[in-house]
């Protein structure tokens, strides 16, 4: 039995250590391992399952609002990256940059892409012309690299897999609501297949993106109480069309600058899945994103009948388009069960011989634990109605903690001591000021996560420094 | 109608001057673009939406064999590309190489992948302990990069989008089995969606990877008479085991090294679907690859129901499962036509008010220009039989152009007149020696392309030397 408990007693409990917690789940559910590049991630089969069910959901999100997909270089030449000012200067300290090709060095340095603006809009200044050739919606599923000085598994490496969208349009109204319309299907994707409810913002001119003239986001809170960004939207203007001479003959026969969008998910969402739904036995994943959905898992299988049944079941499942697995291996029940609880599979289906006689199985939850004895032939009905029931009640548990974490301060001193002692977002009223966020930060370590949407009058007055109040914003400690 | 004629007349005939006729079309199907970047793609919706389909079909049929996705750095350290001697000399003197990092000089300088082998024996070599953790079968979608000096859309590019399959196993035996598999999958998946015929065989040991024990190859014949390589599987036997101390426990309690295998296909597969069956109008692409499927085109629009009439038709094509679009913009029903054809659409459904009064529609097919009349109830059930007929054709036609293009030749004589003089393969025999294939391609520029599976003895002896003959060879010029 030693060696049987070993799997779960291999993980920290949350309440010890979270980080050592978060570090030993994705290292037991096998997501990723480090490899020998310092802050380079290899992405294993059960972490990059989930991003390939993340990228395909997301990316038929994407398409339904005429987005297309296409493939830019990985590559930047140095005096690309330089035509943007702010954008350079945001992004030059992070490259990596390469000086050497097929044995020579280069004319020109290439910088391995951190983001792709200035590759799109090169592309863009070439392809756009006339007024018919907008609006583009682009858009690509690759790796980008920053160079990281501390790293975290899928929160922070130097290279990470992501999407980036870059779109060019018309006017300006245009591009605003594709900005706030992809935000939406970033919340909206959280929401229904992550099950993680996100606050929708704007971010201060300190936190936005090198370069954009605005940047929206979405919120997420983990379970330790910290923020994570999990998804941007960023409304450039014009400002990289004029650096760029990315110009079109408009409707009225004049040249007109396009104004531009991007925006951005990452891998940071399978970090957000772990943080959120996660416990002391391993990960948690939401049915509709969970790479298998339920595992079948014969008890007492040497016994005659029970494998023939349990592949029954298997197969009857999997024809009911259930993401499904058996587990047949010679280990031992409890072993079985602790590897699927470490992985997140969201269902298991126990199945020994009493079972069987009674013509049942068990089906068992993986984030409650709740055991829901099911007859045998009602099985395919019933799974995705568990499944179902299970999705949403993770989305209201992760929502009630989000609520149960967020607080209200209108003095400096209640601000100050919310942060100290209360995990989670602290809503405050700011000035708009940067000061006060520097103050903040300094006083706290708490930074603006964003400007929400929807807003609150909890007071007149900058909770910093008492001036007039222009809005309300989140604050927090965060990934 | 200048304009009207000028996209057609922009593509330069196949017969006149093949290499501009290729360009043209890659250009005008508006598949890809240089980059600023020398010899990196930027790859259009027209040309990725090919390469989804691609992945989605390739990758569902790994699955079935038990193969995994993972993600691996696209860093190398040196010191790790340098560990298999043969490997680092066929790929070194086209890296690509990172040296500088987060504004400092890197300790160790970064190769830019050029191929994974390294990193996954790095993986395999910590995370196999025992023959219960065999088979590995992993594989990632992603992009490589090797300095390239002449570089051609699609077939020769410094960086490529790819697939590439790394295995370990427990014996020599399972090793050559995967390597032969994947062989064959490959060469399902082009038969079958890109309707190209391929002869699988094995490369010489001249041609082989660099590392591999053998090389496994797919080569098509391409419609000037060129081969080209459209896949490869290798099998590495325990060599880079044994240099990356890759061993596991045996079921005997012996420890021994693993055995392995790497395979890959490449975006030039869409280079191959232009090559073998695209015609002076365009690409002509096979309906089970093509990204649109159909295009609904309506005639004289501007008169009453025929826009609501070709809407309905789109929606009910839709609703069929069929990819189909419709072109409702503005410009002439014989541009629009030209653009479907440019683009390889594989049919179109042309409808205008004649059509529509005897309910009908024109369905023609990219391939033949046939034009199919069929009942407006029937399109949804009729057009993917005509799509499966199209299909068939495609690949008959690219089998008989194949065959009528393939040559014996017994003496040298008539081997290098048959190279000199028609465009194809060449089969012939081989003595099994290298200085006989550099000899052939000094005189002829034509390189074995494989030792195919299908063996055929046309001679006793070498058609180059004329000792004793091993085996038959497939030869021909090549990209």
């Amino acid at each position: 039995m030693a060696k049987e408990k070993k799997l779960v007693e291999d993980i920290t409990p949350m309440s010890e250590d979270f980080a050592q917690w978060y570090t030993d789940v994705v290292k037991k559910a096998e997501l990723m391992r480090y490899s020998t590049v310092k802050g380079c991630m290899m992405i294993l089969p059960n972490g990059y399952a989930i991003w390939e069910n993340i990228q395909k959901n997301l990316d038929a999100m994407f398409k339904e609002t005429g987005v297309e997909n296409v493939y830019m270089p990985m590559f930047i030449p140095e005096s690309l990256l330089q035509k943007e000012k702010d954008h350079v200067e945001g992004f030059a300290p992070e490259c990596a940059i390469v000086t050497l090709g097929g044995g020579e060095e280069l004319e020109e340095r290439l910088i391995v892409r951190p983001t792709s603006e200035t590759l799109f809009c090169d592309l863009y200044s070439n392809t756009v012309q006339s007024y018919r050739d907008l609006p583009k919606l682009y858009n690509q599923w690759c790796s980008v690299v920053r160079w990281e000085k501390t790293t975290r598994p899928f929160l922070r490496s130097s290279e990470f897999l992501w999407q980036e969208g870059h779109t060019v349009h018309a006017t300006a109204e245009e591009a605003q609501e594709r900005t706030e319309q992809m935000l939406n299907v970033y919340a909206e994707f959280c929401e229904k297949y992550l099950a993680i409810p996100m606050i929708k913002g704007r971010k201060t001119d300190k936190e936005k993106f090198a370069g954009a003239e605005a940047t929206y986001t979405i919120e997420a809170l983990m379970h330790d109480g910290k923020a994570l960004q999990s998804g941007t939207s960023h409304n450039f203007g014009d400002g990289f069309a004029r650096a760029f001479d990315m110009t079109f003959t408009d409707k009225d026969n004049k040249i007109k600058y396009v104004h531009q969008t991007s925006w951005g998910l990452s891998t940071r969402t399978i970090g957000a899945l772990i943080m959120v739904h996660g416990d002391d036995s391993g990960l948690v994943l939401p049915p509709r994103i969970a790479p298998v959905q339920c595992m079948v898992i014969p008890v007492a299988q040497h016994k005659e009948g029970v494998l023939d049944k349990a592949n029954e079941v298997y197969e009857t499942l999997k024809a009911a388009g259930i993401r499904v697995k058996i587990d047949d291996s010679e280990k031992s029940p409890g072993w079985k069960f602790s590897e699927q609880e470490i992985r997140g599979i969201s269902l298991r289906v126990e199945l020994g011989p009493k079972d069987i006689e009674a013509g049942q199985a068990v089906v068992v939850r993986r984030d409650t634990r709740e055991k829901i004895t099911v007859a045998m032939d009602e099985l395919a009905a019933r799974i995705p109605e568990i499944m179902e029931q299970m999705q949403n009640d993770m989305f209201q548990r992760a929502l009630k903690h989000r609520e149960e974490h967020t607080s209200d301060a209108v003095t400096y001193e209640e601000f100050r001591e919310t942060i100290a002692n209360k995990p989670g977002f602290v809503r405050a009223m700011w000035c708009g000021d940067e000061a006060c966020e520097l103050k903040i930060k300094e006083d706290t370590t708490a930074t603006s996560r964003c400007m929400p949407f929807e807003q609150h009058k909890l007071s007149d007055v900058c909770v910093c420094c008492g001036k007039p109040a222009k809005t309300m914003v989140y604050w927090g400690k965060a990934y």
